[in-house]
């Protein structure tokens, strides 16, 4: 039998344990260009470990809710960031690390906001609600830069 | 007498002296999450000196045609990149060095796309004409990374 999650709204305090939420603070550190722009500095502890960052396009075909799923993935040498090419809705699984291997999942829905996952941190699949384009900023590097978790048991996330 | 320029849809070909247009590739590089999304891979030549890379939110008025500038900038230190985080168009000014000082400007359209300003690229201010919300991708370290030219005559943008 499956089990299921029931996805929050995307905080900077509930992610906190698996990474950064890019998204804008509730005021600039600094304002730019003769005042019309905001900078919102540093929003993630980047970190590519003996690598360089890159930043690459992701094209991900879009899912719905209940969705379901088996897989989960962490990058042990690099942080990676996604930030969506639009204002549309997109899931966001992660889980804490127990003991090598992912402990209990956890979903957020996000909008108009990215993530910066930190090094290690165990996720789902890019699952992008309706636009599926990311600028994704991550380790371009040699070496094995993905562990898969296969659970034993699936989990489906529902609409709230 | 102000000068006029009229924008051009981005491409990567006439934006390569100036840097890297971040956008889907024919195909993509690799396909992951089970035949689920396209990675389009390392789409910008980043350079972060004796810097770090780091991930911050600009927040900037949208502006419209016809578009009137005098200011031009330039960050010696490090690339920088601009991922639209949202699919409305936004106008990229940008233009040639000339013996330390910008020349001609050209402006384009971007829709749907990024872009990567190399190291030293004469630019204008970001220029949202809808939506405002940008990530930007840049050098986080000490020392200047800011250069501005104040042209002595304007230009302005006009709708094509």
């Amino acid at each position: 039998m499956d089990r299921t999650l029931t996805p929050a709204p995307l905080t900077a305090a509930d992610f906190a344990p698996f990474g950064d939420v890019l998204a804008l603070r509730d005021a600039p550190d600094k304002t730019i260009n003769d005042g019309f722009c905001g900078r919102h500095h540093d929003l993630g502890r980047l970190d590519f470990g003996s690598g360089r960052a890159g930043i690459s396009l992701f094209d991900a075909r879009p899912r719905s809710l209940p969705y379901r799923f088996d897989l989960l993935e962490r990058h042990p040498e690099g942080s990676q960031a996604f930030v969506p090419m639009h204002r549309t809705p997109w899931l966001v699984i992660v889980a804490p690390d127990e003991a090598g291997r992912p402990g209990m999942p956890q979903a957020f829905i996000a909008q108009g906001q990215g993530i910066n996952l930190h090094r290690g941190t165990w996720h789902g699949v890019l699952t992008p609600l309706e636009d599926g384009l990311f600028a994704v900023v991550d380790r371009i590097g040699a070496g094995a830069n993905l562990e898969e978790y296969r659970l034993d048991t699936a989990w489906t996330v529902v609409a709230t």
